[in-house]
């Protein structure tokens, strides 16, 4: 599997993996319901960089990396990751984040923040801290699940230097 | 004093106070150096409602309140406060956070969230204290301050419900 810079040509193969993702509402603070060009926008922000996890030429995952803030926040990165349903539990998602922070570490970011991991994604709050992240703060009930309601999300740092 | 919606014809008032407060990169994680137009469009952005503190006619202080999420996250409002310099002291940030809250209530937002305030900004920490509002999370060393370097920043959260 390699990881590298998305394509042009990638676009359809990351919005299959990245529409359903938004769809179900579950783990980003995102409208379930955007068209599909919205949810393109979302993702190909004229801020982020996106990469994909490729694998025999077939995209599995994807992620972007932005600043989280301006000004005196700007060193500090965001990203988002999704992995493809087809390729769950093959650490691609690991491989995407570590990815992350050396690529995070080139642009001359000294740490990474996600903003809003959903308390209920325990999958992915188990992964973020096996990968060096803390959970530095927790918002009460500040996520709305479908299926769970109210729950806390968590705010999540790694210093990168 | 009064709180009111901010008007067309506030605009040159509201940015006498919030381009010396972004030109001072002291508080908000926004660059410094924006356009004049840039910090207007930054301020009232189209998510945000602007308010403006009004005494005998004179603007003395502004916030914009917004959404602080989009989808499972958007019943979290978040708002941003500035107070002129000639007027500080006179309990005006306190007067239009509380006048904030009101109006979120009634917007149907269910909490108030700020996502990032400097450590070193003792005063507003204080002030979001004594209105109820906690720090759920430290951000270690997220805001590089123009005095005093990198600083720790909060995230500050109060339920509306």
């Amino acid at each position: 599997m390699i990881i590298r810079p998305a394509a042009e040509a990638d676009q359809a193969a990351i919005m299959e993996i990245v529409a359903p993702v938004l769809r179900a509402g579950e783990t980003y603070a995102i409208d379930s319901d955007l068209s599909d060009a919205a949810m393109r926008d979302y993702w190909f922000l004229p801020a982020h960089e996106v990469f994909v996890a490729e694998d025999e030429g077939v995209v599995l995952g994807t992620y972007y990396l932005q600043a989280n803030q301006r000004g005196g926040g700007k060193h500090v990165a965001n990203c988002g990751y999704m992995v493809s349903p087809k390729a769950q539990g093959k650490g691609i998602a690991g491989r995407m984040c570590e990815h992350s922070q050396a690529i995070a570490k080139e642009r001359g970011f000294r740490a990474m923040q996600f903003n809003h991991v959903v308390s209920k994604n325990t999958r992915a709050v188990a992964l973020w801290q096996k990968l060096g992240f803390a959970i530095v703060g927790t918002l009460p009930l500040a996520f709305k699940h479908p299926v769970h309601g109210y729950v806390d999300s968590y705010v999540m740092f790694k210093p990168l230097v």
